[in-house]
């Protein structure tokens, strides 16, 4: 048998990037990239009329058919591989990003009668429009004593897919029931090369509250939300769910067509975006943390038993490699704080340093703050400017700098802000320690942990722990490359489980960055300060951050921002 | 008798400025400025060879005879003013200023000898290099239970006379001998006029620890600082002090040639730059505090009682208008605040917008700011950039600012920098009241309440009570031409006494700020708020701003700032 090769697509948020990975060693062979011709659709619809509601994020799923086809395609055109040597291919996806089809599984937006129905489109994951439905869903979970509400550390949210569902049977009633079902994406991206609708355990499980033993919430807990949503799961929702890692079916005629593939090549089951770059860097065992950073960061674990550890944003069986439970936890600001910083904070006199010297003014700023030492600046932030998702899974929570002089300088926040991020990552990683879940490694992928060194020796010196960073930059569509092989199967070359596969596939760089003595020590003691301000601000003693977005709110807002 | 004038000259720290007013309405006629040579010398003497140590600011006695002779003989020549029609003159100067002198009042620094020793100089009230003496002045008297300390808040500054001359000992105890006397430069300009030295009641009784009832401290409270110091009341100041407003002496011959003024010429005690202005603004009764608003605030108020306020700078009877008790407050960081954000927090789109608008860039965040409504940010700060001086005289505490988010603009935190030095004088206001010293009206003096409507209005908003902004913008020079006219007396054509001197020539302008009545009741929440974060940082429950210096200095310093 000669060399076989897997693909791996990865649907991003503004472009689809389609791998082409070498099943034997890993290697890279070829990318392509698609960019979405609608974008995020966040103010008009595609007619350019159909003006959108306020934190809308749609859409438009032919772009996902054309990335589907331009990307492979162009991957075997470019490579000039054999499309009988592509043993596999697994679609992963933005999550939650929804879609309501009909009994075919074609878009409703694909209707013409349904064109200028904002709810007849993709609902993206940053869809943030249907935070009413969230908060009444938790409350009424809560009120119900929902047992599920502490696998997702109390909240459910309003990105997720039974609050998006809730919203299109609010707002437009006939459009629900004209929906056949609700889909998410990595599934419905699945389906276009199968033909058949298989649900993914790992979407399934961190978006739509399900669960490998206890399924779906149950008819009652539904009906307390609507009377019409009390069968929304047995009519709306096909309720078998796949592991990942599985077959989902084979590629059909019309998708060979579509895509140049071998009509019969195994089609792994989808999977989210996040959760992919697990296997990517050869995780497949409890113990080992991957954080994947850009604009937030989500930190990926595996545990052998299911624990209840306060705010991770959800437990899944099955939910990221099979036979383990899979834990997610989030930081909801990161790589956005460093852009708040840059855009707002930065004075004239470095921006016109760094244009005269031609450097980036992030790379500036690193080698400035690179020059102070652990606790030189004495300031310390809380990183709460867009709420805390892990540990304390509050919205409401805002930012914090203390200790500034007249001597403070700007690279001294913007390393406090980095400083904060990474005591921010040590709460989670002792949190769930301290609830019987060990952390013994942690892993980095993203566009941060490619680029950012001066962040990443400070994780390594704030966690005291090795830092080992993703080897491919799209870890996402090596992990479904490397499912895509599990799926196929040793027959057929690939693997028959994905500890066999992520190990010989997945791969970290051989360079990592590990913790230097005297800055452990010197974190170690600013961490017990950030530890009792994160307690104090954020567990009740003092809830001034939330009286001030109340009078914030009570203010009548005299210029719109 | 014709229209009759006095002069008041006010020391600043870079120049000093003389002020012709006419008695009998308060106009200002003429006022002729001087700028130091030598301004402030903190690396190198006049010889440009003798190095400074760290800390050190000095000033060179000459420019002030210079100052006097050419302000003085310019009002003359400038306005054609008689000198028969001069009845009066009076200095105020920086406080605490201080210079040793020999036998005659020729300072040590004017000898040849003496020439490049640093010690022989003046000490500007700046001069921060006496801090080691200062501390352990505290803690020796703190040690004693000395009763003073209480009058000052708990502490005695670095600034003020005894550390200084006690670290002119420590240093060079041979120049310390050859001292005949340390004088305060309010006495020692004065005494430029009249040859002889008059000790005044107020830098006496705010900088020297003098009361009126109780005299300066014990020997035994001197000889506990070091056995040399034991005699030094007696042997190196005069201990005899006049209150302000009376006369000092008169113009002698030497003095009338250098500035035209007529020998006989009555001649006030000298004041300090900050009291002078109290009865500029025509306050001369209890219940009314001025604010002196520049890089810091000094707070003046009058009282019936001697009352122990926490936190304030210090209580003294005659001290500001005789016949009252004189208290003084202050915050540390107020103009230096602003200064600081502009420096260093201003992005580059804002400094290109105001260059194309061509107006300031703190015109431009003025602009940006008044927009906001009080609440609107969500934000808060403490004032504490350069520590916190009443009511909680503690130099280690910092900064803070709480209630960012990723849309937390510029403006936002400019804002919330000057509400809280608003939410600072209101503690100062409230902690006066609370110790039973009525806080009735506010005034304010000074570059920022002459230019700043969108920080006087918060102020106004903040305290809840109407402020009314001096006429003059030299209201030191002008409090000194008040107190030159009581000097003076009636029967020369001045006032007997300062409540009318002060009622016909003090002025405040038309315009005056008063609240508005939805921000009182917005800012009064915040208030609460302020309070808070203020007692729990400030107080003792958690001292984090401490600990945080701690590691800083800590912290080996690889590179200097």
């Amino acid at each position: 048998m000669g060399t076989k090769y897997t693909i791996g697509i990865d649907y991003g948020t503004l472009s689809a990037r389609a791998l082409l990975v070498d099943v034997n060693t890993g290697e890279e062979i070829e990318t392509a990239l698609y960019e979405y011709p609608h974008g995020v659709m966040d103010t008009f619809l595609p007619d350019h009329k159909t003006r959108l509601m306020p934190d809308f994020a749609l859409q438009h799923p032919q772009d996902y058919i054309d990335a589907l086809q331009f990307t492979v395609t162009e991957l075997l055109k470019k490579t000039g591989i054999s499309k009988e040597d592509v043993i596999g291919i697994c679609s992963d996806f933005t999550e939650c990003s929804m879609l309501p089809v009909d009994e075919k599984g074609i878009p409703l937006c694909f209707q013409e009668r349904y064109k200028t129905n904002p709810h007849s489109y993709v609902k993206l994951w940053k869809h943030h429009a249907a935070q009413d439905e969230a908060s009444q869903l938790n409350q009424i979970a809560e009120m119900r004593g929902e047992a599920f509400l502490k696998r997702y550390g109390g909240k459910i949210s309003s990105e997720w897919m039974f609050p998006k569902i809730w919203q299109i049977l609010d707002e437009d009633p006939e459009l629900y029931h004209d929906t056949a079902k609700f889909m998410e994406l990595a599934d419905w991206a699945t389906m276009q090369l199968t033909g058949v609708e298989r649900k993914n355990s790992c979407t399934a499980g961190y978006k739509a509250i399900w669960h490998k033993r206890e399924g779906f919430p149950s008819k009652a807990f539904f009906k307390a939300l609507h009377p019409a949503l009390e069968n929304v799961i047995d009519e709306k929702f096909n309720p078998v769910v796949i592991p990942i890692g599985s077959a989902a079916g084979q590629i059909t005629k019309e998708a060979a067509a579509l895509t140049g593939l071998k009509e019969g090549t195994i089609v792994a089951v989808g999977i989210g975006d996040a959760h992919a770059a697990v296997p990517a860097v050869g995780i497949t065992e409890p113990g080992k943390m991957l954080m994947i950073m850009g604009t937030s960061t989500c930190h990926m674990m595996l545990g052998e038993k299911e624990a209840m550890v306060p705010g991770m944003c959800g437990v899944v069986e099955d939910g990221i490699i099979p036979g383990y439970y899979g834990y997610e936890a989030g930081q909801s600001c990161v790589g956005d704080h460093f852009q708040w910083f840059k855009d707002h904070c930065v004075p004239e006199a470095y921006e016109k340093e760094a244009k005269e010297r031609g450097i980036h003014i992030f790379a500036l700023l690193s080698e400035k703050a690179e020059k102070l030492r652990p606790g030189q600046s004495g300031l310390l932030a809380l990183d709460w400017w867009n709420g805390n998702r892990s540990v304390l899974v509050d919205v409401d929570l805002t930012g914090l700098i203390i200790g500034m002089t007249l001597l403070t300088r700007p690279e001294e926040i913007y390393r406090a802000l980095i400083e904060a991020t990474a005591f921010g990552t040590k709460m989670i990683v002792e949190t769930f320690r301290e609830y019987g879940v060990p952390v013994n490694e942690l892993y980095a992928a993203g566009g941060i942990a490619e680029k950012n060194q001066l962040m990443m020796q400070i994780y390594a010196d704030v966690t005291n722990m090795d830092i080992k960073i993703a080897a491919s930059p799209q870890a996402p569509a090596l992990g479904a490359a490397i499912y895509a092989a599990v799926a196929a199967g040793k027959e057929r070359g690939g693997y028959d489980d994905i500890y066999t596969a992520a190990n010989v596939m997945g791969k970290v760089k051989d360079l990592y960055y590990t913790p230097n003595k005297e800055s452990v020590s010197v974190y170690q003691s600013l961490y017990e300060e950030y530890k009792k301000l994160h307690d104090y601000f954020g567990r009740g003693e003092n809830t001034v951050m939330k009286r001030l977005k109340k009078i914030k709110e009570n203010v009548y807002y005299v210029n719109e921002r």
